[in-house]
């Protein structure tokens, strides 16, 4: 695809064999990857259209040999690309042919769970359902659910600020972590928060959760493990229009009622997943909502009902409530497995991560089916509804010449869209490499050099994951910040931008 | 009392009258107040005990105003002290000998309420009840409330990262504010948030709530209004001892119950709020929990019997639930009105902020009574029982000698030991002066450092509230960050530390 990375440095391309050595000397046996055939496997992440090989795959263990790989980097000027489970939907862990790819993946233990407390500590490369698998003998569970989330690393997790369909109810990962410990590019360990309610100083814990790779690298999460609710029940709901489903969101939001999870699905969707999974979705809607309500069974069974009252207001075909916990897992598993079962009617689909306040859904939707005849391209739309999180899967070709283009400039234009209605272009899938581009579409140069000052207080050199997030990264010294007088400030190696 | 501030710069001091009058042209009208009877009003906030008039006093109107007296004290070097209400308990409004004391009190105004996306834009100067105040004919209200809402600014709110007596379930201010204006000391003015989800780029946002006015100045808030639960009531349960009433609340948490407010009250607080506001608190009891369940009625009854069914359990002596919002409200003013209260038992009070761990909350009660007796004076103790934000009030009488500075390291004492058990120092109250020597007691060096080098992505010169929250601000090139080469980095002016 046509992104600009930065030029790779020749004087790191040239010492490559000094640099596997000593690499090799810091993280011995089989912690350093520099054959080609067995770095193959991380040439890119979940945004497979991309496609680089690292200088050199380092697989540390301990947080010292992190902080001595860092450090090492940092000394060398060489680039660091983190990368956890590789499951990134905006290719932030796209390798840097002149950069170290550091892979966080044997930190895999528990370390720690306190239930009294509720809460659990864990090493960055845990799956995300690893950790509910570690804490559900007790009845518990880690609430934000990616539906990558058999495979998704926690360390990532915090990186992107991944959400799920439970995240309506639940929060974000910001909204779940407590604690981390993180490596400076200068190799310094720092522990942010803890166990215990907000805490004094800046919230660099909220500033790293999301920073995507570029401020540090995450080696320990304490997390907020939650007990699983009494009772749990899903409602599929059907309706001839998504314009009246979006109201049915929109009424049920508004009576107070805050479900575990709403989700949306147009009817390309629908039987995409039908198709694939048979969940029991009805085939003659144009949308489907998906409602989940949990809690104590006697507001669940109030809920249920205050939901389906409202559907049936605005005009719902068909309402079907989960009567099993398996029937339940059913609903979801068509959602969970929609991007798949999309995969199976198109040979290629390019996935969208857009957030609008809910209430300009019907502007956006008809706007989409403009896009649609305008580009050529089908698209298959799966909302996050109840948090006005879009996620619109563009159906082409790659074998087809320009249609691949054709689906980049749709999914732009679907951002833009988003941005145009007062929204934003991502809800948690992060920018990466995909919408690096587009952040001047949503800031202006003054937001764009202030997010960059502070990635200036982290890693001036630029060292961290380059290429990603910010379409140009000015000189630190150029931003303002220094002020100088009788003298002059120079670097000895000019930076990579 | 004894925290040294830094030095007042005689250049500043000796230049007043031009200062005025650049001041008075940026701010015509009343805008600027300068002469010291009118003065004395700003001369301390809700740390009573610290008292400084300031430079001067400017009461822009306009964001236009704000950033030209930014960028005028940014050009000239002078010291600038932003304030919402001055209610803060921490001295993050006291004024500075040689700095300008920037007033938002004129930033009224409401400007949008949007009940479809559930949110209200206003400018920094609303009170906190004032937001309530403004959407609650729709059923609507703003959910974080400290005990000082009906005075303090939403903008002192975020500033502080205020919280409640309903943030157990609720949220802090962070997890309520979508979205801020502010300027920086250098007059650029950024917005960041809004109606929608998550954001791209680094969360400057959940950076920037908290900050204690060292990064920048708020000018409009946009927050999340909540509809009004249907129903809401509330329990007041009388234990023998403290650890029972602690138990209690484990207990109730984890039954995965998580009320709209669960605070706890021992009983000096009892007896002094019962005297003072007749709230029908039972005064044969050691502690007293206040748990308020909120949601649809059928939820409440189920919950209620739960709470009354597990205190029961735990050994309480009586538990009294409210039969109507009347009563409801008693309960909960016998809580607001703890600190005036305990003020009329004892001539001085010094009231505490620590967090902990909130199954740690037995050992830290046995070691405060180890410090009442250590220190010679007596505690009165208020919590935020459900997440573990401790507010012991330390009862003395500033006019016997040495009693001032023995409440003093009493508190301090109080926080180390919070620290000791995995707490932090603040949960709500921030760090200002109050808590600005014992930084040190809760992060390394490195960790400190690191936070300043935050700092100084927003404010190289530190002019944006000094002498608050650090207890040593390192000059921005001294922290690592600049690579000088063949050259010489130099202070036109040297900074203030």
């Amino acid at each position: 695809m046509a992104v600009l990375m930065p030029k790779p440095s020749a004087a790191v391309l040239g010492r490559r064999a000094a640099i596997v050595s000593a690499l090799k000397a810091i993280v011995p046996g089989e912690g350093v990857v520099d054959a080609a055939n067995e770095m193959r496997v991380f040439e890119s992440d979940g945004l497979t259209a991309y496609r680089q090989m690292p200088l050199v795959v380092v697989l540390p263990e301990t947080v010292d040999q992190v902080a001595a790989v860092l450090r090492y980097c940092h000394a060398e000027r060489i680039p660091v690309v983190p990368r956890g489970s590789g499951t990134s939907l905006s290719g932030g862990a796209l390798p840097l042919e002149d950069g170290v790819l550091l892979v966080l993946s044997r930190f895999n233990r528990v370390l720690d769970i306190d239930f009294d407390n509720r809460c659990a500590v864990v090493q960055p490369g845990v799956t995300n359902l690893g950790i509910t698998r570690a804490v559900e003998h007790r009845g518990f569970y880690y609430a934000p659910d990616p539906s990558s989330q058999i495979a998704c690393s926690i360390g990532g997790n915090v990186a992107e600020n991944s959400g799920g369909v439970h995240s309506l109810k639940y929060g974000l990962t910001a909204n779940n972590v407590l604690g981390i410990e993180f490596v400076t590019i200068e190799g310094e360990v720092i522990r942010l928060g803890g166990k215990h309610l907000d805490s004094e100083g800046y919230d660099l814990l909220g500033l790293m959760t999301g920073s995507e790779g570029l401020l540090g690298v995450v080696t320990e999460v304490t997390v907020r493990i939650l007990q699983a609710p009494e009772t749990a029940r899903a409602v599929l709901i059907g309706f001839p229009s998504s314009e009246q489903a979006g109201a049915a969101v929109a009424a049920i939001i508004a009576e107070g009622i805050i479900p575990g999870g709403m989700e949306m699905m147009d009817r390309p969707a629908i039987h995409a997943a039908e198709d694939f999974v048979h969940a029991g979705y009805p085939r003659d809607v144009e949308a489907l909502l998906i409602v989940e309500l949990d809690g104590p069974k006697a507001e669940v069974d109030h809920l249920l009902a205050a939901v389906e009252r409202i559907s049936h207001t605005h005009g719902c075909a068909s309402a079907k409530v989960s009567q099993s916990d398996e029937e339940r897992a059913a609903f979801w598993a068509g959602r969970k497995a929609a991007f798949p079962a999309v995969g199976r009617i198109s040979p290629d689909y390019y996935c969208m991560d857009g957030t609008i306040p809910r209430k300009e859904l019907p502007k956006v939707l008809a706007g989409m089916k403009d896009l649609s005849v305008k580009h050529g391209l089908r698209v298959a739309n799966v909302f996050h509804a109840g948090d006005g999180n879009l996620h619109p899967l563009i159906l082409y070709d790659a074998n087809k010449p320009g249609e691949l283009e054709s689906a980049e400039e749709f999914g732009n234009d679907i951002l833009r869209l988003c941005v145009a209605v007062g929204g934003v272009l991502t809800g948690e899938h992060g920018v990466g490499v995909e919408k690096r581009d587009l952040m001047p579409e949503m800031f202006s140069d003054d937001d764009l050099k202030h997010q960059q000052r502070v990635k200036c207080a982290f890693d001036s050199e630029h060292l961290l994951n380059p290429g990603k997030v910010f379409p140009l990264l000015h000189r630190c010294a150029e931003l303002g910040r220094m002020h100088v007088h009788k003298g002059q400030v120079a670097f000895p190696d000019l930076p990579r931008f």
